[in-house]
């Protein structure tokens, strides 16, 4: 009588959606997601819009009443279209969550009704959240809008708000009822927006799959100059390589499986230094160039890998370097040092450091040290490289 | 390139412990638990005490203290032991939840580290919220003090809070670290909440296990007299057969799996109409005792069965009929009506009835609609055994 062994498994499923025209009448994807449910008659749905996709697309909210009225059989508008300021700051506005709550109090949205959010990853983040805390979870269905949450943050199985001045503070893990991911949207993008996000297909290409990252590198102008079809692709490969390895590990992060961070220490605090000037996206494409330097330096990969790693990275449009990198350099301890940042990470991660580096082109390989003298030696690697691509700018 | 078909499973596992002197030093249980997670040294256990567990055992906090003053190479106390009202009125505070979030920011407490809440069902619902959301889910272990959270409701996968004037308006699936159920919590209960935890053992008998019942039965009388080894007994078999039913179901109720919820119906109704004063076991006892009228009303248990089920709960000292049974009977669609309560449950369910009752005794039977008329007859019935049974309080 001493002890109950209680085990069970939980099966998640759903599906990650590529289409053009989401709202047009005659595109029939959104309606037939509802239409499978298993129920019958009008379901109820409730639209949360990023503000900055509003304006964008002036036409978001007529398209989406035009599209319910096509579809009246099976899909209720329920409640106003909710705009909600987009980016980090939602993350920060815990009156948005309460806003968020009321509302499914409000409208009476239940575990068969569905929240739908339209935005970046922050916002979807921000939504996520609410829902999977409303009822013990109610459906949500990510939309996401940009390169980056196309293909990395929108389409995973967490949600977050920020708390107490910490990032994600508030959370869980909770998969969306689907995803659909509507190429329509990119075409508005600013251009650091559209680049931003190519430097997560980056990432996982040359950590898991040089096929993939010569196709970067054939495409990499292409990109820069907004070629839709090269950007389909990328999308769609990235977002299955990041589906498969949360399918493939520790979805609920329990165990020591970890993320597909390559880049990501010294990203997160260049993010953080810059005060979030510098876009998520492009503090990884620095944090990638800096360890693939650092790789290069410590044997790993060769010169000639190294110059197409960092040729593909400035093709794309990507700075190689910011003065963020340097700040405090000769002080690890300095908390707007990066090198601390590695320390913070280090925290992050549970007291155990491990960093992803380059074996080769399309190969990581895990490490449970880096060297600052290598580091700072690589930053300088990154800022002569940057200075001799931009020799003008040295004077800024 | 349409879409990508995301699935996987997630397995959960942690066991249930039974023991008696949890915080005795020689008792290694919780040393064991926290010293099996794999880490070393050190560990941050952060407490959360219900403040009637804290009246009634004025020694706990010596008592745990001492226990990490003897386990110090695995044991750290995190911050002061917090002592906060039990009962469902936690469940109405937004401020304690706030007021844990921050004291988990405070003292650090991270993925690494363990939340533990001692006391009743509300209030380890309540902590079991804040540690789900808190840095997407730390480690949280339950160390129910009643019963009712001993056998069922302290024991399974669900966190709320109340929102809105809504029982369990926030909330969502989160298993526990652990489980540490310490018999010796049982012997300060007051007779009512001694009592109230039977009934859902009473319950799961009724529909799964005719042997489990007979073992009430013929218990009854020495469980009314606080016999301890008949209530370990009732506590370890009623939570295994909760724990068997969330495992071998849906254990995050993503489908059309049910509860156990016999007799549930009409106890949520009375519940709110006593305005929370008759406790959810006696409530589920006068619910299990009309939903075996009704059984017998419609020719599915027999007069003899139906004899010995209103035995039991009469010899275990529920009453067998209250007021708010009979209120407002007349009119189905009063919202005091006990009639009403149908209405609201299949609501709860998402607008279609299922309603269990009893075949024989060990047997559910799942029906999808009842007769106003026969839940009537059914509540006359019981008032006029109420009223035999003690006629000297017919004149109250």
């Amino acid at each position: 009588m001493s002890s109950i062994h209680q085990k069970f498994q939980v099966p998640f499923s759903y599906i990650v959606h590529f289409t053009e025209g989401l709202f047009n009448p005659t595109n029939l994807l959104l309606r037939d997601v509802i239409a499978q449910d298993g129920s019958e008659g009008q379901r109820k749905l409730f639209f949360v819009i990023d503000s900055g996709v509003q304006e964008a697309h002036p036409n978001l909210q007529t398209s989406i009443k035009n599209y319910f009225n096509a579809h009246a059989d099976v899909l209720l508008l329920n409640g106003d279209l909710t705009i909600v300021p987009g980016g980090e700051r939602c993350k920060n506005q815990p009156e948005l969550v309460q806003q968020l709550l009321e509302a499914v109090n409000e409208y009476g949205i239940d575990r068969h009704s569905y929240m739908l959010a339209i935005g970046g990853g922050a916002l979807l983040d921000m939504v996520g959240y609410v829902a999977s805390i409303a009822h013990r979870g109610i459906r949500h269905i990510r939309i996401p809008t940009t390169v980056l949450s196309q293909n990395d943050s929108g389409i995973g199985v967490k949600n977050s708000v920020n708390a107490f001045g910490k990032k994600n503070f508030l959370g869980n893990f909770a998969p969306p009822y689907a995803v659909l991911n509507d190429f329509d949207f990119l075409t508005t993008l600013n251009e650091r927006d559209w680049r931003s996000g190519i430097s997560e297909a980056i990432k996982v290409s040359l950590i898991k799959d040089e096929t993939f990252f010569r196709f970067i590198q054939e495409n990499a102008e292409k990109l820069a100059q907004r070629d839709m079809p090269a950007m389909q692709y990328l999308i769609y490969r990235c977002a299955e390589m990041h589906l498969q390895h949360i399918a493939g590990g520790d979805p609920f992060e329990q165990g020591s499986s970890r993320p597909l961070d390559f880049g990501h220490w010294s990203a997160h605090k260049m993010e953080a230094l810059s005060n979030y000037e510098i876009r998520h996206g492009e503090a990884v494409s620095l944090g990638i160039a800096l360890d693939s330097v650092y790789s290069h330096l410590t044997n790993r990969i060769s010169a000639d890998e190294l110059e197409q790693i960092l040729t593909v990275i400035h093709t794309l449009g990507f700075d190689l370097y910011v003065p963020e990198l340097d700040e405090h350099l000769e002080d690890a301890s300095h908390p707007n040092s990066l090198l601390h940042g590695l320390q913070e990470f280090r925290e992050h991660l549970g007291g155990k450091l491990t960093i992803t580096l380059l074996d080769r082109i399309g190969k990581g390989v895990e490490v449970n040290r880096m060297d600052n003298e290598l580091i700072i030696a690589s930053i300088q690697y990154l800022k002569k490289y940057y200075y001799q691509l931009s020799p003008v700018s040295e004077s800024k």
